[in-house]
């Protein structure tokens, strides 16, 4: 059955590396490394990296370079005699480079590598590139340039720390026994805020693809609940969608949300708890793995962030709602949009009431009834009546999470979706009231302002690798 | 500055659960466990779980009842006197038990927890609930309840092995070097295939949202590519969409793909070997990780499968295309649809292929040129004209990974894009190669797919949390 035309592989572990390795090392006796494992590698070694020409700067006698290939921020200083010069070294080019690590005169570097070939892969015509060798580029100068803007030092690292926040948030909910979902990107589902809702059906389509109207997700919140009643604790991290026709800096029409609900949840605290651990868990591990990506940020970037973050991380305040108006209230500020009891907390006054409370995170809790969608569990109270529903705002940022005790309770839930004449659309969630319904609570963090209060970016275009609003698509 | 509203709370290690157990130490002396943690916790131990009831028996003595809370398959066994019987413990209903953990005397069962209290949180009515007690559903009768179907055993194994899946691929690269890179959902710029792109657009619109004509992406590959020439490699794991008018087993219209990067790919063997690592690798972890839920596929839902699994692990094989085309020309089977050289391979010339070469997973490499896509490199060779593409083809699944060595050379490229009329749209990818250009390749895995190939599962809406294709959008 098996004919003589196909040769048999084995799996075998790293047989890729292996592979690659016996190849090159009959070739050029050198081993191929990228240049964060050349960092660890032994003075003496015979080695060669591929990546991209940082700096190249030629003497009578020698050439140095700084060659990147993105696996860390630092680049490898690579010396060669003046022979191997060449013209097409320009900062951009792509090389490939062979020669021994050896002990560096320089303190900063803990070596480099004295070469013995240097062969230019792709040129890079130094006139065209936007971006100039030893130029600090600013951040709305390369965002022009969303294809390339990755090669420079600040998006690099930007992009290594998004990379590392979101394996730590993902470690955080497994580590806790969470399982993850992949809730739905297309839903037919979201009736509230339907104005900024995208629609999806084929291009040119006449007739509805899915038989109903369709939409992007607003929140996995709805899909993730009827998880939450099988598995008790379930997370997702995925793209969500507004088509929100703004040019601000707080506002994408795509960005990513961790979301999180935990069954069998009581309290208020029960849920802040998580919220605050996950906030915590993943800060200090991107702060204890990104070290040099971060201080890029925190010196270059956003002078005087990182004392500013290291307050954050200190402590948190928890007031209610009623106590926020109050300090609103009573305070000499004059805000452009009002704060009287009932009317929903604006960016002016979270970041207030984030100064206010000295810098520190601030959970606002037990907002009013009326504000908080139907889903939101009903404290029952009065006269002023309140939900179970929590913000978490942080300093430059404002609202970072928000989240609620969900409403458990069937016939609680069917009055007021029959009051808001939803009761049909959302059979399927009363459902989950109805077979084996338990307290539970969940949240959501917007990833990208997570990031912003992590380094201090102003502007959330700049924490997503392909940022998407209003008129503006590219790529 | 800081008001006497508000009170300050303290991070700590693991203030949540000491915070939770302090105050249920005060109220009941039990420790709140899940039940994973209460099967490895000590005799003795007096604990409380929450859970669903998964059986109820109620005999002269005593009360049975089976209680699972998601955190493993299997339930744990908890045994009552007579007198904490209730009518509401039915199968289905949401209960919190507290008592002491003792020997089971059952062989199956490490221990079982003796009830000293049983509270009914969530009722449901065993006559409306569409499971039925001890009845073992089809995968067909349950997707009709996409919010419900994670309450029985095989779905709620499935979603904990697609959530350990995830884990295991990200894993995989996380090890292995590679940047997690969110390429966007929205895009403007899938030239090929139109016409199975999903359109964006903000409901009701009457202009464009970005200015110009948006789609869910088909593919994350050319963002990818962008960010490959600065980090070397980089992957995504995320959605993407196809317009597919298909009610077939094999497709959704939203569905999970993997897809990697890696620049100074110099040959096939690079690409291939990456390919079988990761998944041989995130094979083994799944296996290793999720023993009882894989078990309950290969031993109920899909008998036969471990052994099929376990052949499909030992080796692969790897052909060109023009030898497959040699292999069906020279079979004795009557295919649907022609095999001669230029003709595309359809799925059951790959289920062919598979089984001739022994049902290990086959790569398939060397395509005609005029088959693939303008970013696949050009062999240069005649007078059968081949592209360095790959298609990874597994047993039962067909198709599972495609990719390709990518076209790097600015001048073979541009003069290909000039050839399709797509020079213009695709001046930011020829950009990629003006600027510091490297040999790179790459490719996608369908995620679904491969947790088919895993489990055996027939229908790909049965490996996904909430599947959407053609006329459906549940949900």
């Amino acid at each position: 059955m098996f004919q003589g035309v196909v040769k048999r592989l084995c799996f075998s572990p790293n047989s890729a590396v292996s592979l690659l390795c016996a190849r090159h090392c009959c070739r050029k006796t050198h081993k191929k490394l990228r240049i964060s494992e050349a960092f660890s590698s032994q003075l003496g070694a015979n080695v060669t990296v591929q990546g991209w020409v940082r700096s190249a700067r030629a003497q009578k006698v020698n050439v140095f370079l700084h060659v990147n290939d993105g696996s860390s921020l630092q680049s490898l200083q690579v010396v060669a005699g003046a022979e191997l010069n060449d013209p097409l070294l320009t900062f951009g080019s792509a090389v490939e480079v062979s020669g021994i690590l050896q002990e560096s005169p320089h303190e900063k570097q803990p070596l480099e590598l004295q070469a013995d070939s240097i062969r230019v892969i792709g040129e890079c015509d130094p006139v065209d590139f936007p971006f100039k060798v030893k130029k600090r580029h600013g951040l709305e100068y390369i965002r022009q340039f969303p294809h390339l803007r990755c090669r420079t030092n600040a998006f690099s690292s930007l992009l290594r720390i998004r990379s590392e926040a979101t394996s730590a948030i993902h470690s955080y909910f497994k580590d806790n026994g969470f399982v993850q979902i992949h809730t739905p990107i297309i839903t037919s589902n979201d009736c509230e805020g339907a104005g900024e809702l995208f629609q999806v059906e084929p291009a040119g389509a006449d007739e509805h693809f899915f038989s109903v109207p369709a939409f992007l997700t607003v929140s996995g919140q709805l899909h993730l609940e009827a998880t939450a009643g099988a598995f008790s604790k379930v997370y997702t991290f995925g793209p969500t969608f507004r088509a929100e026709n703004s040019q601000s800096r707080r506002h994408l029409a795509e960005f990513y949300m961790v979301e999180a609900e935990i069954s069998f949840t009581q309290s208020m605290e029960d849920l802040t708890k998580v919220m605050e651990d996950m906030f915590r868990s993943a800060t200090e591990h991107v702060l204890a793995r990104c070290v040099e990506d971060v201080d890029l940020f925190h010196r270059h970037v956003t002078p005087g962030h990182r004392v500013f973050l290291s307050f954050v991380l200190l402590s948190s305040l928890r007031i209610t709602y009623t106590e926020a108006v109050d300090i609103l209230t009573r305070s000499s500020e004059q805000f452009a949009f009002p704060s009287d009891w009932g009317c929903d907390l604006k960016t002016e006054h979270e970041k207030y009431l984030v100064k206010h409370c000295g810098n520190v995170p601030v959970f606002v809790t037990d907002y009013p009834y009326d504000l908080k969608p139907f889903y939101a569990r009903d404290n029952q109270d009065g006269p002023r009546h309140t939900a179970a529903a929590v913000d978490l705002l942080v300093p430059g940022v404002g609202e970072l999470c928000g989240g609620s005790l969900r409403e458990e309770r069937l016939s609680v839930l069917r009055a007021r979706l029959e009051q808001l004449g939803l009761e049909d659309a959302y059979s399927w969630y009363l459902d989950l009231r109805r077979f084996g319904s338990a307290p539970h609570g969940g949240f959501g963090l917007g990833f990208e302002r997570y990031l912003q209060c992590l380094l201090g970016v102003d502007n959330i275009k700049d924490v997503i690798p392909f940022p998407r609003f209003s008129r503006s698509c590219l790529l």
